[in-house]
């Protein structure tokens, strides 16, 4: 696929942790993009718990992350998995984008999915949960490749960075396959 | 069910609005409550964004948090939803409250759940990715009465009473039964 | 949009019930299509319980029903909620047409979802369950708008016709939004 | 737990498939039942497709799956996992068995899950789905553990049988456990 202009990927993981596995995937994930496509990292650090009360007068966190979200040509998320479902770090960022009503950052994105845990299912559970979050919110979830990260701190250094072939061969297929699925959805009509 | 001590139900909305529909119902149930049972009610405000690497050294809120959770008989969990989810506030209160490893607050309680709603569905679409979680927490929901109410709006009064009858009814059972079921699970043997 | 050639929609209720509400949604799809498309409706009847040890000797309906997916342009399904979640009637039949490996006749469809239901909730629960299913089929199917219709028996005639303005409106809307979607997709490339 | 008398479980597997991995866990149960307990298995082999106009004259086979669903103490449910789900042939005789209105024959069941897979989740999603329809059947599903047999083919012999230490012992825990749990569910009140 030949662009004329730079592909513009927005991306955010769903944990506070400094060594996050997820931090490191999407880390990982710069360094596997297709040509002609970059990735801008946000952190969901300094966004507060969502007050409706307050949805009109969003902190400046917020503001920020909605006007990147915007921005994006397509969307990268890499979520842990808390409790069998989204992280609520995640999930109230989201809720803050989605909102006030009339006022959705997240309508109509294409986006992709990854999540790496320390357990066996890699995030299977927070995924499908997101997907159905993604039908309000109007976004196109890529289908496949799902990837998902099961004992991830076997896959990662030292320093956190992902060393796993199989694992960032995943994650460079994901990227390809994001790029490709927002040129097919074109714009809406 | 004839209770020697006073059945103690510990409660929370997923909500930080001042006039939500979710502490509304919450308020609700404490005007419903069966002989013999008390209800205390619980504010999320205060609980930070969960961070992972401060786990072992949460805030006081949530340590107030967890202690209430496990000094309760049964819980009772009045839950909004928020882009066909649930709030990012509620469930960041429950991943702080089950971390961190081996301190779950949650394990074994009993619990029920009910939703209040604008829209049609009632937050059927948050309950159940609720009991996904709990599955994990190893806690034990009723199954029955499901209080999912639509329309919440038109069934409070300008101080944010809950006047409709059959919502109060079915809180009211509701009720009822989640002292019963804490009665049959009795203790872990 | 303007079509050069006819837009082909198959469309199938997962009930076996003569006078199904679901299969009356359907009925009623027929007649609110947008210009240019027209609805080809195959009843599930005679599709016998799957068994992988038979996957690659299909009976005949199997062979047909997977042909005329094959053929069309996008899918409409009518689903009824059993026991909160997808009929088996209707799971059976999409288990045969993904099977065998290598042979799945949904791969890259667009789908458009409806249901009716006697209760409230209009068959939400098994909707999102089939979405669930659509990542795994790598299917397209619609946000927007989701046709669920509660309380279905109030809004059909003795015939079994649908005659609620807002539920025909509903349907034409799915149907008009199913065909653009479809256009916007145009082909993997 | 000292029993008076035997304590009956009643297995079924989700598939139809002669060399199941779903059989061949069932049977693998067989031999790890804790002392005083039995298992009887059956075969979905000639439950039809569900049709809601004769399920007040349900065939035979239906009317012998729920005289034994009704005479267990509990039940023990094998799923693979088809689409990301149940598959249709489990849960259409699930939908058998919960029909007419009122003859439900799972009501206030403890039910215990496992299932294998070829892949590595083991049939999770399948599980969680499952667990929704458990709601409204109001039966009483064990929380732990989770029996979820991912690669299952490389975890028996030529014959079908279960070898993997592992899997054997967490089925033993599963048996162990949901005798367990029904003894601590004791009769509704």
């Amino acid at each position: 696929m030949a662009m004329e202009k730079e592909f513009h990927i927005f991306g955010f993981a769903g944990s506070l942790r400094k060594r996050s596995l997820n931090r490191a995937i999407l880390a990982a994930a710069s360094e596997l993009l297709p040509e002609g496509a970059k990735l801008e990292i946000f952190d969901l650090e300094g966004i507060p718990p969502f007050n409706q009360d307050l949805e009109k007068q969003p902190p400046d966190r917020v503001r920020e992350f909605k006007a990147k979200i915007r921005a994006a040509d397509a969307l990268l998320i890499a979520t842990p998995e808390y409790n069998y479902s989204v992280p609520g770090v995640l999930k109230n960022a989201i809720d803050w984008a989605s909102r006030p009503y009339g006022d959705n950052a997240f309508e109509g994105k294409p986006v992709a999915l990854m999540g790496a845990s320390v357990g066996t299912l890699g995030t299977a559970r927070a995924q499908y949960h997101l997907r159905q979050t993604f039908v309000f919110l109007d976004m196109h979830p890529l289908n496949r490749p799902e990837v998902m990260v099961p004992s991830a701190h076997e896959k990662t250094d030292r320093e956190g960075k992902v060393t796993d072939p199989t694992t960032r061969e995943k994650i460079k297929e994901l990227l390809a396959s994001l790029v490709a699925w927002t040129g097919r959805l074109g714009k809406p009509g």
